[in-house]
């Protein structure tokens, strides 16, 4: 491969008209114009065989899910997303038309989302990796990880589990079927709750996005915050059919619910009343301690045989 | 290896009082200061047994060097150094102990540079990987590949070759000679040229750090310029005894001035005039058409096997 003759055919693709971005690809580094409300910065990777499978996702898709997995940080954070920097770690025998492609895919997710792809490297090596650095603009507030307080509640949008069973469904070979679509799709098709930043920007007291799991997301949040916080299992918001499709295939859809990971929405506390109808699901509250303690419908405390989503393959 | 454990002794190692970083270590994303000039960002990888190798380095050395090759890019722009994310890829077998000295090399680079460690991401893989997301402040005018001019000089920092060699010596088992070490030394511990970034700023019209090698990184002037250059083969600066060291492990001490990659010296354009004794060389002009030529002392066009480095296992 000829590494420059790519990376000019990668300039060709992505060079556009963003004024945020004053030197983009073809000089050492990129330079931004200021951001008023300061820079927002987050790296993410996604690992052949740990983070993505390519007998799953085509290289464009593997692409994209990496470049919104890596955005994700910044709506969790409250920023606006600005611009990326790609960094490829590329085996012997992956062709110019399969970084094209996972350049396409990041472009195609950079273009969701209003942003714009400013750098980048190229290297070779034995395993191919992607690793994405975001460029936010922060807005007042940011939010954090700490500042739960006591009495608040907790929240999380949209559905959990969803991503974690679509793996699983992937994983056993049941990805074609009907029922199984859905949830294979948020699996392969993450997206970042950019739509929902400012309505929780209004409300929020800390802020998180579940990638890890809803258990040690919110882990997080509690120990930045030096609180402990209780969920309730039935109050988990998840897709219709989760639980039989899950029993199906082995899985506890409860377990897939509360540690799958991957989920990419937001969790977040507020003032318990806070009115999220339509958009999130109190799911719990903060309370005083340390840690988090999920209760079954009957009011006793389950035991979790894990805390946290650690990638499918090791 | 307990990820979320070894991120919490990496924060402990890396928090500081920085005040262009509001949030730092331990949330989703860093959040930086506003930065007047604009942000200059760059990323760049370090691949085990591609950009390094385990037995000619320490831990700590491999991380030093990883940030400062990173860091050069932004003395190329004429930034100032500010702060950085780590993300690591890290192997079954590599242990904690490994990653903090890497964490720790990284630090004292960071140190050196008046920059710090704003964030960064641990994942497991098959290969060692570290890849550096640099963040500078652009200060003006910003140096930039383009804006080379018919006429002007050709000039570089420091000496040539040199880095290249070392790693030779390496290779051949001559490290340890008493005449092999300053060359050795100059592989294993790099620096970036900050020091001469405000001299260049002054008088340069273009500018690009000479990590390919000098006349691939000439060629990236040239051709984001529209020129051309021509290069005299024996005004390259190189360390004394540099041609007979090269030639006792059959080396072209030449070839590697020319072609040997990772000096990180300043390579940039200037009027012909320009006055830099002491601190640069000039080593040719800048003319019109397209690529570079080098000239031998006889004045006939030397014929390169290679324009530029490709590291050295692959």
């Amino acid at each position: 491969m000829d590494e420059l003759a790519l990376i000019e055919k990668i300039r060709a693709r992505l060079t556009n008209g963003d004024e945020r971005v004053r030197v983009g690809i073809g000089d050492d580094a990129a330079v931004l114009a200021p951001l008023r409300g300061g820079a927002v910065l987050s790296v993410d990777v996604s690992v052949d065989a740990v983070h993505f499978d390519r007998r799953w996702l085509s290289m464009e898709a593997i692409g994209r899910r990496a470049f919104v997995s890596a955005m994700s940080d910044l709506a969790a954070m409250g920023a606006t997303p600005v611009t990326a920097l790609l960094s490829y770690i590329i085996p012997p025998g992956l062709g110019e038309e399969s970084v094209l492609a996972l350049v396409g895919g990041a472009k195609s997710a950079a273009d969701a989302l209003g942003a714009t792809i400013a750098g980048g490297n190229l290297s070779s090596g034995s395993e191919l990796s992607i690793t994405t650095t975001v460029v936010g603009e922060a807005n007042e507030p940011t939010l954090r990880r700490a500042g739960a307080r006591v009495g608040d509640g907790v929240f999380v949008t949209g559905t959990l589990g969803a991503a974690g069973l679509g793996l699983r469904l992937l994983a056993a070979g049941r990805a074609d079927e009907e029922a199984a679509r859905s949830f294979v799709l948020r699996w392969c098709e993450l997206r970042a709750r950019f739509d929902v930043v400012d309505r929780i920007r209004a409300i929020a007291s800390a802020c998180v996005d579940v990638s890890d799991g809803l258990v040690q997301d919110l882990v997080h949040i509690c120990d930045e915050s030096g609180t402990a916080a209780s969920i309730e299992l039935a109050r988990l918001p998840t897709e219709p059919g989760h639980f039989a499709l899950a029993a199906s295939i082995g899985e506890d859809g409860a377990e897939l619910a509360l540690t799958g990971g991957e989920d990419h929405e937001l969790l977040f506390t507020a003032p318990a009343d806070a009115e999220v109808s339509g958009w999130a699901t109190r799911i719990g509250e903060v309370i005083a301690g340390r840690g988090v303690t999920v209760r079954d419908e009957d009011g006793s405390e389950r035991a979790l045989s894990r805390t946290g989503h650690r990638h499918f393959a090791r």
